[in-house]
């Protein structure tokens, strides 16, 4: 692949075959193999692999423009690819040991995660051991290792979130993934029955985000001083504002062509479907304009000697959540009336629409906790418990 | 089954076994044998039909209530069923001897209908030649006659819309019913080539809305002189509004037990969950309050000897078009924020949101056109083109 | 005034010169002496007044509908006067001998009110020793008494809200109505400086809602067995819907005669202006059928041996907040595309947009406290503290 | 003033003195003589003057930034003063000669406008004879000229909108400005009766918005080379911007203080008041996000040697209009919750909340217009008639 190509500029060349593809990804309920190769082919996947083991380091900025087009083509496709592509970041603050099991022998080893604190651990010897069952671990079958979370005391003394980081084989997988929407990104759960991580497999979330893992600093990329939080959920936001173009494209493209059952009008010349393209149109906007900036500030903060800030967390975070909830009303918008023939299986944009509800659904997109997050923040006092 | 029960107090004792009948319902795609035996058995499919045949005669307010239920109990059931149940009023209005065709020999004959004008007919000698597809057909399956729309000279010497009432051996029926939603419902398309069709089974659409059709007059039942399209469109808005009371009642009763992943609170804790309850609450009561006065609007109307008006019509369509508004608007509003266990497909919100969003793609339920109806009546100018 | 007709019968003839006094009325910041005559004349004023002394005990959903259109022809007028109307539910409830000292010699008596409990109480022999700045006390100068809420202890030895009846020389009026809604309604400031009240002019607001009150039982109509909460807040709903449906017929008639300024064209012809009247008209049809329905449950109370219950006064309150959200939504929807001429002061429109902002603005109506209440007591937790 | 400082920091200067007098400006039904003076001094009035005549030629972005904050400490002075500033950019578009007689003698000469076609003009010789009433020119009693908009046959022979620069002999000024927000603007009518307005002071619209007008190229800076419309309208929203970011502003500081009512609880521990914020401050945002990007487009445009397109004056225009109703959609969500307070005239929050209002009433302003514009280009058709 040339240099001189951007990262969308390559990808956007998988897209034709991705899109084919997308019925079948939803069918086998995960990302076909072939599309893992394609986009591993032209280095998505390595996106975020430190240099030192041949990835790319690109900014947060080229890799959400890139998962924007792939979600547009299959939204469950970029959901977890681009899951897996992103967890390089926390792995590259990992301890340098974790980072040669990981990569040192593959430098396209994947990893998957389920980062919600649900497993037990219990401190022994050089390390924990930890039972847990791990559900909505996208990609999972693609991945080797898996980032999982948990609580156990914390330089506080009080129970803190922490990550382990788990080999393929202490974990069985087992397949849970029945649902109305992202059908194809295989988040299975992912079952371990006291399994031992040794120390230099854990860290602690809150390390993760204040540049104090054992891990911070091994690489020179600004990418790496970046927090954990902004960067992982890069990609909720993104896959969902991709998806939602999409979306509106088709409704575009509908309008000239579209003619009522009943009434044999065109649609082109009703007001309403005129002024839903106009309103869904100025809502992708406002998301897309929020996340771009937001992106761009990511990167100056990471090129600056000005660590990011609690501000930027509550801020990044609430403009997340809510271009999330903006690409759901634009989708509503359109799909509401889209008219009958949009509910059926071969419409794509029932599968839009399915799978943009199904991502807000996930828990970081909660607005309902974030605007309690960031109204609290803007009003001095403290956030609702659990916010972060 | 005893006089001194309702329809509703009947159809309730079928819901525990049609719910759980719900999930086999979707993947049949059609309402199965067993639950129209069980609706026959307590006369909700007779409800519509001239007691002279041995049918019930209830109120639209009546057949509405059950209706209700029912949704909340399998909404793909409760949308096929009424229409096959609602078909009874139209064919009451028909010539007496294709009513004698229909009921002679078995009162609990049932018909499917596609009502949209999309069939080619031409004027033959004694009836027309009829050819189309026609699809949306629910429940036809079940149907041993269908009612279907096309388009020939009325008595203005203009194309208007008209109805012809077609038996099974005239048609096929192909299996195209692959949707996202109201999967049970088997709305399969019917296929008709070159039917002749006798007068007697033809109706001026414009007829059976005027009192002015073959039939009329035939029953001494007031429900049978109230005009067509209320009536027909009765349920498509009160199945929306059975299926989003079911969501809210599921809503409200996980909120005692449900627990944030990330953070642990616990949901009825957090006040956005509240007041999302509150506020779907109050559309559906306001759905429900719309819908209430005019099914006893309509009673009203069919016991006096003042027919409907204009006026009427346009209100009580305009109604039904916002009420499922309102409807899709509180089932958003509570699916958004059931987290991602909602997305399961055990979950049976998931279904019921599916269910209404589909539902409410319906042409008759499309706000955009009925607002401008609505409006333009209101402000004394046309309505648009095909409003009714 | 004849027995054959209704109160809304009378009040419309007063209609045309209420309305034309409108801009006279925001000019004085008051209710005119000679509209209260009038009100006064039609026995308006009386409505609530127990028969004993001479009242008219009408049904709240005759009151309610008569304020309903008083609202739309002067908005202030109603909000005042309906409260100076309505007073008299709760002092039937206060001991015979205040009745008596109100009443006895003047069924004519009128009381203004300012029920939060923002004065400062002190017990003494006989009675309490008041002090205060009661702020919002509509119609105030039309009133002999005040009836003015404080906290003392009751009956289970915790501070709770009570009522005192305090008569006009015991209080000064302070000239503190400037605002931007609502402007006539003359609703300012009584200072009462350590005024003594007689045991017999104070009620406990609990002992008022549950028929606990020393003049309970007094009067044989039904009416006077309702709580005092939902009589009381009758009004704030029922004046903002009065108000907002004359918005919308002002609307309305617009629509046919409006031309844009730089194009032209008719609005009429402009199907968003179309589609706007459509939902506002269907907004305000809701909240009518909200609070008609409640009109009549509460009616049914009254008449009934079965006292409200919790349940009725959550879902009351709840209602009539809502009702009110609904009355603004749809006055803005048709406000904001009235056009720049809509902001002028000789513009109806703007004065009742204004006021319906106003009225909406009162603490009662706040839908963010009613939501949370509603949502807690289905969920079936505890409300937030001073819910009602 | 120094160079180095910009037009935002010298206006900031004057904030507190323009907030003080702000309710003086509304008592007065104009911006005070002062508060133009001071205006002047700083530059701000001369923004768009071109430098030959002494004028700072700033960019669109540096004039909106400076109005914005204008906007927040008086909203009326700000709306009134960018139209007398943003005047200079037609100014400098007609011929030499007219710019000579305009700001030879004096370059603090300003101008007012009132654009709608509403004069009657008759073509004579030499130039037109023109009489008409013309509304809402904002700042008029301050300026020395009038620009007005007629229509006259163009270069099509179709009537098309022109304008006209007439002096202020030639005009008197009637004093209609009794409204409901923006108060201060002096927003008067203008009324001419069959004055001669020779061809050097008249251009036609379209020539403005294509660089075909007599004055295009006369002065090298990059902002004259941008069309009429997005420059002229530039202030119309970001005035908007301004005032919902101070109302928001004024919202979060009461936060902290302010109590209910009835129930004594601080209002910053209600979770819907956080709630409410933070959704006004991401509408907000996304208004800003949305303006600053096209500022930036406008200069970039200003500074390449490609015109705007019919591309940028759609979404530019589409997308001022679609940020007022977000920065209305703030204001409201805030003042509804702001209780009873806030509707009393000391409240800078009602004066903020009426000025928001009544500035988005602007036809220009009309997103029922823009979103059909904005929908027919993207659906490939033509726009409504006068969309622009």
């Amino acid at each position: 692949m040339s240099a001189a190509t951007t990262l969308s500029d390559r990808v956007r060349e998988l897209l034709p075959a991705i899109a084919e593809r997308a019925p079948e990804t939803e069918r086998l309920r995960r990302v076909p193999e072939e599309t893992i190769a394609e986009l591993r082919s032209v280095g998505y996947l390595r996106a975020f692999v430190p240099a030192k083991y041949g990835g790319l380091e690109v900014s947060p900025y080229e890799l959400a423009q890139a998962t924007r087009i792939l979600a547009g083509a299959c939204t469950s496709t970029a959901w977890a690819a681009q899951l897996l592509a992103v967890h390089a970041h926390p792995i590259a603050n990992f301890s340098p040991r974790l980072q040669e099991e990981v990569w040192g022998a593959d430098p396209d080893t994947l990893l998957c995660s389920s980062v919600a604190p649900m497993g037990k651990a219990t401190q022994v010897d050089g390390g924990i051991r930890l039972s847990g069952r791990y559900s909505w671990s996208s990609g999972c079958e693609h991945a080797s290792w898996a980032i999982v979370g948990f609580k156990m005391p914390g330089t506080s003394g009080e129970p803190e979130p922490h990550f382990a980081v788990v080999p393929r084989d202490d974990y069985r997988i087992e397949d849970t993934w029945h649902v109305m929407g992202l059908k194809g990104t295989g988040s299975q759960d992912l079952v371990m029955e006291d399994v031992f991580v040794p120390d230099h497999r854990v860290e602690s979330v809150i390390g993760m985000n204040l540049g104090m893992s054992q891990g911070y600093g091994t690489h020179p990329a600004p990418l790496f001083g970046l927090p954990f939080l902004p960067v992982f959920s890069l990609g909720f936001s993104v896959v969902g504002l991709g998806a939602a173009e999409a979306l509106r494209d088709l409704y575009q493209q509908r309008l000239s062509t579209r003619v009522r059952a009943y009434t044999g009008t065109k649609v082109s010349q009703s007001t309403p479907a005129l002024v839903r393209l106009a309103e869904a149109t100025h809502e992708l906007r406002c998301a897309a304009r929020l996340l771009e900036h937001d992106w761009e500030a990511m990167q100056a903060r990471a090129e600056s000697t000005e660590p990011a800030t609690w501000d930027d967390l509550v801020e990044w975070r609430g403009n997340q959540a809510y271009a999330t909830r903006l690409c759901v009303r634009a989708a509503d918008r359109l799909f509401e009336a889209s008219g009958g023939g949009a509910v059926r299986d071969e419409s794509t944009m029932q599968r839009l629409w399915r799978d943009i509800h199904a991502g807000a659904a996930h828990a970081y997109s909660d607005y309902d906790v974030a605007a309690q997050t960031v109204g609290a923040h803007l009003a001095g006092i403290a956030p609702p418990e659990g916010s972060f």
